[in-house]
């Protein structure tokens, strides 16, 4: 039933990326439910669409290319968005977020594979580092625009097991002109355990400047 | 050169990580250098590998299984240490690390791969935080034994390029009872571009107790 809804509520997207030659191409959307997804990773996807009914939340498609995020870029073959750089289902990084544009607000659903070992049995702390900075840094994008990280300072409370499934809440706490400040928190699916706790400022974007420039005089 | 170099100068590992049957088992060094690497990331590492001669600094190997480092520790097959969970050479994190002893000193060399994209053509903020977060760690293993992650702070300065080299200078600052206060900076290899510069305090851990509570009781 949850994969019937997700096709239903399934959001549009602002433009299909093209092809170089400027036909259509098809990008796989890795933010769907699949065979490698938990009963507790599914119960909470299927919570969070129920929300996305009234439109208080959105669902955000993910895909494993950056550009395939930009309209009308062309994609570069060689290339891998860092949280969906492995194909086989379930050993890296499966995951969904979820907008609440009104509170701007940005929550993941996260369950790390077997591939993000650090400590034995458990997430590697730069896994969990990377979820969180792409969870806020998404919810940055869709609150200011173009941003780029400049700080992340997280607290790691309670190490995650591989095969769980934790709740990336963050939001965006305050923007003071081309700062974007940003706060998260990782739980459990219970709220009983505090995985880790985050602060990060993100820069805006200016974009008629490369990016080097920007990043280099902060 | 550098490749005989390489197996020259290959340090002892402690012991051989050994089968369930009890047979030795052979891992593979990922930090030993293959195709991909860059002139740049060549050039560095032989003279590093020259510095090791004197045993100022050590070789570090490292292996794609976080028991693999640990003699005696039965592997399991379905994870994978966490920045060596891609196969491909070249595509993800190519990296090796040198234990500088007496300066408490751990320097990673580091070719971030196209599939460690964040924003196009850079490498994303979660993969910069891992090899911060691994070299950091190695560095307070070394220094104080087995530790966990409790706070990491990363202020990104400049993006670093795909396919790019850069060095991952970590140092052991203080040691206060169970916390170690780490340090680290991330430069070109010409030392003009300061990537990224970071802090970093780490528990060290009871053998005796399990992770969950000591990660829990911080």
């Amino acid at each position: 039933a949850a994969r019937a809804e997700a096709l239903r509520v399934r959001p549009q997207r602002a433009a299909e990326p093209m092809e170089p030659g400027g036909g259509k191409r098809q990008s796989k959307d890795y933010a769907l439910p699949n065979s490698s997804w938990s009963q507790g990773m599914m119960d909470l996807y299927s919570r969070f669409l129920e929300m996305c009914k009234d439109g208080t939340w959105k669902r955000i498609p993910s895909y494993s290319n950056s550009v395939d995020h930009i309209p009308g870029k062309k994609e570069r073959k060689d290339t891998r968005l860092f949280p969906r750089n492995m194909d086989t289902e379930g050993v890296g990084f499966e995951y969904a977020m979820f907008l609440n544009p009104s509170e701007k607000r940005m929550v993941c659903l996260f369950q790390p594979g077997p591939y993000l070992e650090g400590p034995s049995g458990f997430a590697h702390g730069g896994s969990t580092a990377t979820i969180i900075d792409s969870t806020i840094g998404s919810c940055a994008t869709f609150v200011a625009g173009r941003v780029m990280t400049a700080n992340l300072s997280i607290n790691y409370r309670n190490p995650i097991p591989l095969g769980s499934v934790v709740l990336v809440d963050s939001k965006v706490d305050q923007v003071e002109g081309r700062k974007v400040f940003l706060s998260c928190h990782v739980r459990s699916i219970d709220g009983q355990t505090l995985h880790a706790e985050a602060t990060a400022l993100f820069i805006r974007l200016d974009s008629t400047k490369s990016l080097q420039q920007q990043m280099s005089c902060q």
